[in-house]
Formats: structure tokens, sequence, C-alpha cells
């Protein structure tokens, strides 16, 4: 029998925040050594997504909670399994010395199991981020990262894009009282496409998921426009009733 | 720092099939020893998903089609990642044992992937399961299986129905040419609902994804029913274009 194979398992989380304008994601900095032009080993730095080995004790979402709490307020966090990064040669051998000098481990491969996550970037959530290095990226900027994190990264993309237009998780990003005019920025900026301002209004008003508030902005240049809710109950008490009477649904 | 979790990693599968009136699972026989009541060991058996540790020098999903390439023909299978199912306790210290020596491994836990397949379950498909020893089991009369297969199989069976109603994945279980009558058997089966004939009809026909054959059924004690195929790629290709139009697809 082909051995069997006895891996350290790696939990890596991607965190989505939006900052009123810019799809953003949470990175910390690794520092590693490499050799310079004159043969010695330089100091250098880049960027990863949070991320650790497991524990003995943990299972993975425990791990993660963990990873970021380090960093982030976890309460109230969308948290979600996104999927396993397996390949036997995802990590070059130089990434692979410095995972195991890291962990203090001896290990070939790491499997790793990614996270995705959706946090309302507040003014607090931002401080407590800095107090605890961790920095938050401008998405559509970041060109390269530590690891095969950039396509743990490409893929988490694909999923806030697709869950976007079929779930209400929109609302995960934005504070608890938003306008139209911020629900709209969101979009565009995750989508990476115009949206009509006015189809856009009739149909998030019509679906009935939206509590207009006695609320309106302060303190801006343009007419202060009125702040909404999120009535995520009703969304999910209709959710489970038309699902019993729409056997079919698809997409398509 | 908490010593990181060396463990071997296992892939789990769940294959659902349809055999025209109830919806099945492939399982296969697990043998183990056990004390009797004289205290003697007794060879026992019961059943459980096919699975494995992972090898070497595999990922994930090529360790799934070789876990199932086993037991049935896995060309063109519907194949996914359903779950991560990592509880350091997943495992009870019997069944742990039974691993161990299995797989000739000396671990505390195994992290298991969950994958989740849908196959036509043809009348070769059906022979060549027998043959290696695969058994399709009647999902509702499953009452246990080994190690903690039983919840994973509940996992699977949650997607399964989700899925159902959001996406034309009832296709991948029937045969290339179905009836209308195949396909609402199927999600009767599966939703475990009644569903109205002619509602199911109307909505499905105007989908415009289905394409009447000039084939009928025969040798049928009823009147023969016509013959109709899924189109694929007008589907997706339909569903692409909307995606990109509908910013706001919500299920509620």
């Amino acid at each position: 029998m082909t051995p069997a194979t006895y891996s350290p398992i790696s939990v890596d989380c991607v965190v989505f925040g939006f900052d009123g304008n810019l799809l953003k994601v949470l990175l910390v900095p690794r520092r590693f050594k490499e050799a310079g032009s004159d043969g010695r080993l330089v100091e250098r730095q880049d960027c990863k997504l949070p991320g650790s080995l497991i524990f003995d004790d943990e299972d993975l979402t425990q791990s993660a909670y963990r990873i970021l709490g380090e960093i982030i307020d976890t309460n109230n966090i969308y948290l979600k399994q996104l999927h396993v990064f397996s390949n036997p040669d995802r990590i070059d051998s130089r990434s692979m010395e410095w995972l195991n000098e890291t962990y203090r481990v001896e290990a070939r491969r790491i499997v790793t199991v990614a996270y995705y996550s959706l946090v309302k970037l507040t003014p607090k959530m931002a401080a407590l981020c800095e107090a605890n290095h961790g920095e938050w990226h401008d998405v559509q900027s970041i060109r390269k990262l530590a690891l095969d994190h950039k396509s743990i990264l490409m893929r988490a993309l694909e999923t806030l894009n697709k869950q976007l237009v079929n779930e209400p998780i929109a609302f995960e990003l934005l504070p608890r009282r938003f306008t139209i005019r911020q629900l709209q920025m969101l979009y565009e900026a995750i989508l990476g496409v115009e949206v009509d301002n006015r189809n856009f209004r009739k149909k998030l008003l019509s679906s009935g998921y939206l509590e207009a508030l006695d609320e309106k902005e302060h303190g801006v240049a343009h007419k202060p426009a009125r702040f909404y809710q999120f009535n995520k109950s009703r969304f999910e008490r209709e959710a489970r009733r038309k699902t019993k009477l729409n056997f079919i649904n698809w997409q398509g």
C-alpha cells in the first residue's frame, strides 16, 4: 500500500471588509530571510492571509476563530469554510522551509482549509486591527501574496461575487444602518460594474426586506439620504416558505 | 506554542444515485472485530462511506477519484468538495483503533474531507458496482453507519435538497433521456413531498431548457410518455448572461 500522508493541516482566512468605497482584505506581514546579491541573508517582508497550523485540541472552525481573534473582534462575524487546497506542490520549497521553521515541524506538504469571512469595517474594528498588526489592503491593488495565498484570495473573490448576486450577504459588510447609495457602492466595488441607480433602488425597495428608518444622514455636502436596515429574520422566514413552494428555482 | 497537529487526512465520498423510484447512496462493508458476550473477539460487519487516507502524491480530488474508481465508473460524474469534518473527537477510540490498524498509522485524530457525488445509476453502473463490493442502500432506510458517517451523509442530504431546488442538478441523476414523470419522481424522492403534476410539467417546459425528443417509451402498461433531454450548454450560457444583468437575485 502507498503510504498515507501525515500532514500538518493549516487554516487560512480570507476576511473581506468594505470601507464605503473599496473592497478590502485583511493581511498580515510575513518576515523571512533571503540570500541577497552578495550571497548574505537579508531580512525581507511580504504579506499573507492570516493563518496557522491547527492545534491538537481544535477543530478547524475553532482554529479560524483563534487566528482571527488575535487580530479583529470576531463577535457576530460571518465565517464559513471556503475550500481545501491540497495540491502536494502548492507551496514552493523555500516557503516550505519558512513554514517548517516557524511552526517547528518537518512537513513535506501542508493541506490548508481556507475560511471566508465578511466583517463590518467600523472605525473600532479598524483601530483594533491596526493595534494587532493587521492591514486592510485594497483587493484590486494586490499583485502578489506569500505562499499560494493569491490563488486562495482569487477563489474567495469568485465566491463573494456569486454570493452577492444570489444571497443578501451585502449587509454583512455594511453598517447596521446604511443608505441605498452605500449599498450600491458596495455592489459596484465587488462586481466591478456600474449599476443603474433607478433600477437598483426600485428592485431593492420592492424586495420588502429593507426597512426605512426615521433617521437621515447628517453633516454631508449633498441632500441627506435616508437610512435603511435589512430585516434578516423576515428574509429567512420568507426564504423557508418559498423553498417549500418553489421546487424549481434555477438561476438560469 | 501549543504543538501543531500532525494528522492523517482522509477523504470520504457520499455518492447519490436514483433507481427510478428511490434515492440511493453508495456504501461499502467494513469488517471489524469486537468482544462477544464470552469475551472472545467476534468478527462483525457494518457499512461505511467509501473512503481512504490520502497518499503522499495525491491532492484530495485525485484521492476521491481513486477511491471511487475502485468501485464505479468515474467518467463524467458530478464530484465536489462538501465539507471538512475536523472535530478532534469525531471518531470513538474503538474505531480509531480500527483505522490505525487498517492504514498502519498511529493517529490520535483524523480530519476528513467529505466529497459529494451524483451519478447515473445505469444497469452497467450497478453491475460494475456489485462486482466491486459496492452496495446501493435506500437513503431513507439507513439507521446507522460506521464511524461518524451517518452525520456526513445527513450533511450531504441537506446539500442535495438545497441544490435540487436552486440548480439543475436533477439531470446528473437521471438517464440522458427521461420522461417528465421520471423527473417528478426524482424530485419527490429527494424532497419527500408530493409535487403537483400539472404545475411541475408547466414550470419545467416553460423553463426552455428541456428539449422534447422524437422518441417515446415503449413496452409500458400506460400510455407511452415522450422522452426529453436537458440542454445544459444553453442553460449555462443563459445563466452567465442573466448573472450579469441581475445583480440582485436573492432566493427569499
